[in-house]
Parts: C-alpha cells; structure tokens; sequence
C-alpha cells in the first residue's frame, strides 16, 4: 500500500464554545494540515496521487477558512470549530472529491500549533 | 476515529547498559515525547480530549524524568533506559491515568534525537 | 508493539517522465526518508533495533542514490523514480536485510521537501 502526504497551512480565528477558559475567547492560530491519502496502486507515471493535484484539492477546501473567523464559516456556525471537527470536516470534503475503488482520504491532521493537534480517520 | 496528539519535551541523562560502545556512558539529550490518544467519539465541546489536560497529564508523568539521571529512577534502575522501554513507561502510566471506554492512549513515540526514536503501541 | 524510527537525508537528481509539466525536467531536492521498523520484542538492552544499526543499514542502501541522478540507478533507469516507488525499493531492501521473525520494516515515507511525501508499507 502507498501513501502520499502533504503539509499546508492556513491563518484563521477560532473560539471554542461551551469551553471554560481562556479558548472561549476569539484568537488564532497558524494552523497545519497534514492530509495522507492512501492508494492500493500506483498510475503509469508511479503516483499514487498528484502531490501538486492533491494539494490544489485541499487548499480550495481549506481557503473557506483560511483568514477568517471559523465560527462564522458553516458548519462551524454550529459545530464547535476544535481541531477534531475540522479535521473531519477536511476528511469528508477531500474523499468526496478524490475517492475511488483504489484512492481515498486515509488521516487528516489539523495542528493549532506545532506541539497539539488532532486527527480523523475511518 | 479520532486522535489527540500533543508534543513535549525532557532534558535527562541516561546510559544503556551493556551496550557495547559509547551509548553506554552516561550521557544525555534532549528527549522528545509524542503522545497519540485515540478517541472513538467527542464531548459536548467537540474535544476528544482536552490538549491541556493531556499536555498536563504527561508532563506530570514526565517531571519523574526530567533534569534526572534515568538510570536512577525506578523502574529505570532495573529496567534498561531505551527509548523503547521508556515510550511503554508512559504510555502503561498514562493509560493508568486517562484510559475510558472510548479514550485510551494509542501511541507514545520517544525521541533522544530529533532523528531517531521508538515508539510503543498494543 | 514497538517501533524504531530513523530519519536520514540524501540529494539526487531526477525526473519523472510521462509527466506533463515541469516535473518532466530534470531537477533535484535534498530528500527526506523515515523508516519505520517494527519489532515484536526487545532484546536484552531493551532494543528493537539499535538505531546505529538502523540508520548504516538505511544510508548503505541511499548510498546508490545519494548524489546522483536516479534515472540513471537502476532499477529506476526503467522504473519512474516517483517517491512511492523509491520509498518501496527502500522497503524491500531494507527487509530483505533485516526481517527476522520479530523485526521489520514497516514504513518508509520519502519527502521530496518537507511539505510533501509518499510512504509504502504491507
């Protein structure tokens, strides 16, 4: 089995709702993506998937986010924008656009900074 | 599934008992720990677990160790100081500490570099 | 279960044919690899495997790579020298050397840059 990963950014406010303490409060972070995509097979080229395809695929996604307030952006006008939410918000958003029998979405892990972070993956 | 991933670090001295060569003078690094809990679900808050708490709950179980000798702190005064046996240390203790029926520890990887280390898992 | 981690560098030209844009060109990175080893036990010292071991084992195989054109390398003047397929032939070297009933390879991700990669495994 093959993976091919890649590592983006994005700059955005976020408050954690229901929280108590000091991320209820709106702030930001430089956050990180890091998205695995997994492929049982490689095309005639070698790839699994395009690393400059891939990433043009999770940056859409993510340019809903990138410098603005999250909690404005649907559904994290009503789902708690952690870092688990949004990980699987950007799981779901990618394999919908890249599944195949052979390709999908395998982990995606969202850092608000370079020491915590949360994953989804099925 | 989800993960929760946190980042930490100690500065100790250990040594490896009969290695055969320098790693067995006493010696130290800058240690790196990295702490992957899984969560099968999320609170009310959307949190699998709280980064602050885990950070807390390691870095406690870590102060055993830090600005220590290793080879002086039990179970390490019997039990050689790898990185190995130190990731399942953490990781038995921590799951002592946090394991639910849906949150447990899933992986504690254990740096003496920035370019090698171990990890331990079930 | 535990792991023994290495990572380790090497800087080669290559080109990836068939493909329609600049990666076509020859061109070069300083590449990335993290080898994974998975070892069901530990020995005496409390190893999986030592990581000075690991990681000679590891360059003596890059070694035909490093500072080099890889399309010049077999297998790689008839194999597409893409990051799954160097990662895989990592794999397979690396196991044919080391796997024992208790030890082995279990991941190698090849970075092209920091930001992107692709990893095999079984």
């Amino acid at each position: 089995m093959y993976e091919v990963k890649i590592i983006t950014k994005f700059s955005s406010a976020h408050q954690l709702r229901l929280y108590d303490g000091k991320y209820e409060n709106l702030h930001g972070h430089n956050w990180g993506a890091t998205v695995i995509v997994e492929a049982e097979e490689l095309d005639a080229m070698g790839l699994g998937i395009d690393f400059v395809v891939l990433r043009e695929k999770v940056d859409a996604i993510l340019s809903k986010l990138d410098y603005q307030n999250i909690n404005e952006v649907p559904p994290f006008d009503k789902l708690n924008p952690s870092a688990e939410n949004i990980a699987r918000w950007l799981f779901d958003r990618l394999n919908a656009d890249i599944k195949t029998k052979t390709v999908r979405a395998k982990r995606v892990e969202i850092r608000e900074m370079d020491e915590c972070g949360a994953a989804y993956y099925e």
